[in-house]
C-alpha cells in the first residue's frame, strides 16, 4: 500500500482527494490518499502540499517526492527541515490565463486613467483623462518564467511597450529583455513595473525604496509575486510621498489581511485578496497525478524545482 | 480660392486650422482654412464638422463636401436642411485601439469581479471572488463595424466567448453572429453585452426595457455608442432592481452630464466622460486632407456616409 498525505495549513487539502484518487486509481489501485491523522498518514511515500507546517514533513521516514499545488515553492522551501527529495510544483495554462487578464485589468486601470475616473465619479466631476497611445507606456515585467514570459507577450500583442528583467536573461519576441545585473537600467524609463518573480533570497525585498527610486517618480506598480517581496513601511512611504503613483497589490506577509491593516486605507493603493490567479483542483490533481505515475514508473518528473534557484 | 469651414458646437477646432493648411499646402496652395466669421467663410466649398448648429450648413451655397471630424454622424445628419453633397466621417485606426482598452478594462472589471473588489476594500473585507474561465463568458458585441469588429476580435482572441450583431449579419473568424432579425436570440444568454451601435433611427432607444428583459438576470452592460441609445428612466430601473448586474457608459444625452445627474450616484452604474476613444487631431488632418485632396482632383473620396443606413 502506498500513501499520499494531503498537508496543508490554512487551506481545506479535503476537495482534492476525490479526483486525485479516480485519477490514480487505473495505473496505481493500491494507492490511497489521506489526511494527517489518517492511517497510513506516517509512513506516506508522496506529500502534496500548500504551506506545510515547520518540520511536518521531515517527521515522514518514507517520504520520496513533495509536491506543490501551486506555481510558487517559498513556503515549502523555507522549512530548514525540507527531507532531501524531489520537489516538484504546478504550472497551470489557466493560471497564466488569469494572471494576464489580472495583469491586463491593472495595466489598463492606470493607462487610461480609470483610477482618477472612479474617484472623480464620486464627486460628480466630468474630467475626460488624456489619452496616450498604448505604444508609448513603457510596462516592465520582473520575472520571466511561465507566467511573466505570457503576460509580457501579451501585453506586447496589445500594443504596450514592454521590457522584462529575469535572473538569467531571456529571448522574447517583441520584449527589451534585462538580466540580473541590469536592473537599474530596467526599471528607469518605467511607467508602470509589474511584479511575478518568485521568492527567492536574491528577491526578498526587492520591491522597497532603492527600487522605487530607480523608477521615474509617478511609476506604478502591479505586485502578483509574494508578499515577502515587499518591505512594507517603503511601499507606504513610496505611494505616501508621490514617487509611485498608485499600485495594485495582491500579496501579503499575513493572509487574510487584517481588518486594520493600513494597506486597506492607504492612498493610491488598490489591494486585491490575493485573487490574481489559483491554479484549478482539476489541474492540480492531473498535474500531480502525472507526476505520481512518473515516480511510481521510475520516469521523469515534471517541473521539478531546482532548490538553488528556488523555482 | 477655396475655403475649408471648421464649424463646431461646444468644441474648439482652432487647434485643427495648422495641421490642416500645412498637410494641403502642396497641392492645394489657393486652399485657406477659416473659422465662421472669417472672411470667405460663407462661401466655403468644404465644411468639417463637430456637433454643427442646425441649419448653418445650408447657408452655404458653393458647399462641395461636409466632413465629420469623429466616426459617427448623427449629430450632422440630425439636421433636416443638410445639403445633398457628399458627407465623410473619419476612421481612425487609433480610435480602434483606444476602443479596445477601454471595452477590455470594462469587459475584466466584470470578469473578475473587480467591481465587488473595489467596494470590498472601502469595507477592509478580504473576498476572494470566484475565478471562472474567460471561454465561459458570453460577451455580446452590438455593432460590427470598424471599432465593434476590432474589438470583438481582440475579446475573442483574449479567450471570451464573443457574439456579434448588426443590422447585415457579418463573418468574423470565431464569433457567432446574429443579424437583425435574431436579436432576442443574441441577448438570451449573454453575461455582458456592449453596445457599439451607430446611433439611427432603427437604434435610437435600443437600450430600453424590452432588451435589458432580453438578457439573462443580473447580466452587465458597456455602452461606448451614444447617449440616444439609452431609455434613460429604463437603465437606471433596470439597475436598481437587478435585472442589470451592473454596467458602465461613457455617453450621455447631455454632455458633460450634470453634477446633479442622477447617473453620478446610480447604483452598480461607472460613469465615464465619454473618454473610450478620440481620433487624433493627426488623424483628422490626414484623412480629412486626403478627401479634399480627392475632391479637387476628382477622384473617389473615402469613407462617405450612406445616409439611408446613417453611418
Amino acid at each position: 500500500m502506498t500513501h499520499l498525505l494531503l498537508l496543508a495549513d490554512n487551506l481545506d487539502m479535503s476537495p482534492l482527494a476525490g479526483p486525485l484518487t479516480e485519477r490514480l486509481q487505473p495505473f496505481a489501485p493500491n494507492l490511497r490518499v489521506c489526511l494527517p491523522g489518517d492511517p497510513g498518514a506516517d509512513t506516506a511515500e508522496i506529500a502534496v502540499c500548500w504551506n506545510p507546517p515547520a518540520g511536518a514533513l521531515a517527521t515522514l521516514p518514507q517520504l520520496r517526492l513533495v509536491h506543490s499545488i501551486a506555481a510558487g515553492v517559498d513556503n515549502i522551501l523555507s522549512d530548514p527541515t525540507l527531507p532531501d527529495v524531489p520537489l516538484c510544483r504546478v504550472v497551470d495554462p489557466a493560471h497564466a490565463q488569469g494572471m494576464t487578464e489580472f495583469v491586463m485589468w491593472g495595466v489598463l486601470h492606470f493607462h487610461r486613467h480609470f483610477d482618477a475616473v472612479l474617484a472623480n465619479q464620486s464627486k460628480a466631476l466630468w474630467r475626460r483623462p488624456r489619452q496616450i497611445d498604448a505604444a508609448r507606456r513603457r510596462i516592465g515585467v520582473m520575472g520571466l518564467g511561465t507566467l511573466g514570459a505570457r503576460v509580457a507577450t501579451e501585453l506586447h500583442r496589445f500594443g504596450f511597450d514592454v521590457r522584462g528583467w529575469s535572473r538569467e536573461r531571456k529571448s522574447l519576441p517583441g520584449i527589451t529583455t534585462f538580466g540580473a545585473d541590469q536592473f537599474t537600467g530596467f526599471c528607469s524609463d518605467l511607467d508602470l513595473a509589474v511584479c511575478l518573480l518568485p521568492l527567492t533570497e536574491q528577491t526578498r525585498g526587492i520591491l522597497g525604496r532603492a527600487t522605487f527610486d530607480a523608477l521615474p517618480r509617478g511609476a506604478r506598480l502591479i505586485h502578483a509575486g509574494r508578499g515577502e517581496h515587499v518591505v512594507r513601511a517603503d511601499l507606504l512611504a513610496a505611494l505616501e510621498d508621490g514617487q509611485l503613483g498608485g499600485a495594485i497589490v495582491d500579496v501579503f506577509d499575513t493572509e487574510p489581511l487584517p481588518p486594520d491593516d493600513a494597506y486597506w486605507r492607504a492612498s493610491n493603493l488598490i489591494v486585491t485578496p490575493h485573487m490574481a490567479s489559483v491554479a484549478s483542483f482539476e489541474c492540480i490533481g492531473e498535474q500531480v497525478a502525472y507526476n505520481v505515475q512518473q515516480l511510481l514508473s521510475g520516469g521523469a518528473l515534471r517541473h521539478v524545482v531546482d532548490r538553488s534557484r528556488g523555482y
